[in-house]
């Protein structure tokens, strides 16, 4: 008889099933407006039928964002919920008022459990989204604060981390005096070759993509605009075959949106989707995996629609052309409106500036709008700029800030039918947690 | 060998499935900011956790809403897509240009079928929605016409709907010249009495709610406010136990987004939501039965967030106060802004005026908001009325048009599994048409 439980034993543990590696990816600010709009911005005109994006083939249901102090959450409160399954206060990380004050992470989860743990993202690594992930923090804006949770006291204790790429190295600078030394001390290598990772064959590791923040996709030379992309294929390479959780962020969309920039957005969620792509891929070959995206929240109050009331006098023209959107006036646009702003209080020649980096020849009102913020301080101008590009292509926002609508989850892999319907954002990470404990 | 192929067939015949009634409720311009908004607006400020509301327990997915010349919708084309599971153009109404210009509805097809058909509506009965369903036009604003197609030429042919509930009767006169002779010769009773539907026992019938336009909702005396879910519990207790086809729309939401009332969109919500958990609860007893809610697209741009961006210099505090919807303001207005503004037209007293109907003490910027718009035509009060409103409770608007952003799909009871995921409008009805076909 023990020979017989010995080899059940046995039996059960060989065929126990594998851990589940989860990728998770967070569209910083990418409501239903930016997916919906970013597969109009992508269609071929040329075929009658609207292709489908990656998103669209793997929605799965959406989820609620408020948090516990508003209906209208923050980015450190989402990535708190997102990432422990706990509701707090916008402006904390990780970390709840009471009664647990600090709460785990998945990726703190997923180490102790053995998995490999990594965050890609285009924010600092300080940021709230990847920090919610690491750091306990009553301040989101303490950057130097929230880098000291990243490494332990003493070298002897593990490291949450096997690997991390992202922006912000100041903020370490800041906290360790010279991160060079910490990292030494903890055995992590550093790198600072922007979007070049070929020399990164190991981990434990951070690739510092800038010294602060990094810029937009849509201000980046083309080869490195896919920066997201380029991170997660990094990524997925080192951990090949091994248990792994993984969080990668979109972090700019958000910041696209903040300041109401169309073609800046757009170009945020092209890197996105094509990183989002990357790794719908690898997991077809990999069964073993699960891929989650869905966003924090949305930014900005996106809608793409005209301007004409329905009781509004005018023609059928008018009004039949009122009712589409002019994405081929934000493709032309080259930069982001800060860098336009910047350029153009530089140049002697408005007109011709605005023209090179949009497409766009000024009205003569046009022309006053933005002679009259150049006299102000230089959002206006900024401000100004979008104002053109959004009034031409019929695109319009309510907000600088962030909006209380539902977002949604997609899903592909393993395990994905479980996060179908309507969720709250906590219980993303409460099933994420279900994942992470299940299989040897 | 014959009599047990008999019995066979017999028994096959016996154990058939039975026929699937469908009921198919539109929100008209329901995007997800509105269902994310209403949830709020419902919740309970007392408990910790958010309420679901009755849609938050049937998500299965989003649609695209893109017509066949734009990405931006209008109603005519969108009901064409959800009735008939064709795209056309914009104001084209159960037709498509080529190569079938009539093309076959689910109301037609579900009626050839032996089902009973229906349509409960708060707008005219002629109005894009459900037009969509009965009706062969190009020009969605000629409503006669579309009456016109409600009745057949001779009272031989079969009629399409067993009964309707709506507004509208102006234009099935202009198209008949006295409906009451039209309806007589099919047999079909009219009825007139509001939302009291305590006589009608029988049909066909139509029972017009309203001579033309019906009134919002927030505009009804308290016990008609309910209008959809009156309108829904009748036309259920009458099709009770036969199979049917069933499209009920909450039509004025729309309306309100297009007049960027916010305080008129929840309370339309309101009511839809209501009849929406009838059907709900009927489809809990009734196994054979499918409910599938959706909207035809966004309208308005509506989104519910601050003004503050994360660059402007404020402290914690307000910037915490700018993340709230403040849904406090628009539960205490009690009329819509075109009501509010037609008794600030005729008052002599503003102020006193607007407070009685918002709650609201004017600060003497926004009295000078509403007495400038006063001097100019009824739609610029009406929107200044809206702009305090909206301005005060953080509800912003992008247009006073329709928006691109997919919308919801909800569905509860048989076959609500078929339309998980992200679908286009059209194949909403393309699968409506499979269960309408299946069963005996």
């Amino acid at each position: 008889m023990k020979k017989i439980s010995l080899l059940l034993i046995t039996i059960s543990f060989l065929t126990a099933a594998p851990k589940t590696s989860v990728i998770f990816m967070i569209g910083d600010g990418m409501g239903p407006a930016y997916t919906s709009a970013y597969r109009y911005y992508k269609d071929d005109p040329k075929t009658p039928k609207v292709e489908p994006t990656v998103f669209d083939e793997m929605l799965v249901g959406m989820n609620t964002t408020y948090s516990e102090n508003s209906l209208i959450t923050d980015s450190a409160a989402a990535a708190t919920a997102l990432a422990t399954g706990y509701k707090t206060k916008n402006g904390f990380i990780g970390a709840t008022e009471k009664p647990h004050s600090q709460v785990k992470t998945l990726l703190e989860y997923a180490k102790e459990q053995g998995y490999i743990t990594a965050m890609a993202v285009t924010s600092t690594l300080t940021h709230a989204t990847p920090a919610g992930f690491i750091s306990k923090e009553h301040h989101r804006d303490k950057e130097a604060d929230i880098a000291k949770d990243f490494f332990p006291a003493t070298a002897k204790e593990k490291l949450k981390f096997d690997f991390l790429m992202g922006g912000g190295e100041i903020h370490f600078n800041e906290a360790y005096g010279d991160i060079n030394q910490t990292a030494k001390k903890h055995n992590v290598a550093l790198y600072r070759n922007g979007y070049d990772f070929d020399s990164i064959h190991n981990y434990p590791f951070i690739a510092f993509t800038a010294y602060d923040y990094a810029k937009f996709a849509i201000d980046e030379k083309d080869e490195n605009r896919d920066r997201v992309s380029k991170m997660t294929q990094k990524a997925l390479s080192l951990v090949e075959n091994k248990p792994f959780f993984m969080m990668i962020e979109g972090s700019q969309i958000d910041w696209c949106g903040h300041i109401n920039d169309i073609a800046c957005a757009m170009a945020e969620m092209d890197d996105f989707a094509k990183a989002v792509e990357k790794v719908k891929n690898y997991v077809d070959t990999h069964p073993d995996t699960l891929l989650i995206v869905t966003a924090d929240h949305s930014t900005g109050g996106l809608a793409i629609g005209d301007k004409i009331g329905k009781s509004d006098k005018v023609s059928d023209e008018i009004r039949s052309r009122s009712y589409i959107w002019y994405k081929d006036v934000i493709k032309k646009v080259k930069a982001s409106s800060i860098t336009i702003a910047e350029a153009l209080r530089t140049t002697k020649n408005i007109d011709k500036s605005f023209e090179n980096y949009t497409g766009i020849d000024l009205t003569d009102k046009e022309y006053d709008q933005l002679a009259s913020a150049m006299k102000k301080k230089d959002k206006k101008l900024c401000n100004a700029v979008n104002e053109i590009i959004n009034q031409r292509s019929n695109t319009g926002w309510t907000t600088h800030g962030h909006t209380l609508v539902d977002v949604e989850t997609f899903a592909y892999g393993k395990s994905s039918e479980k996060f179908r319907g309507l969720l709250d954002n906590t219980d993303i990470a409460k099933k994420l947690f279900k994942v992470l404990s299940a299989g040897k």
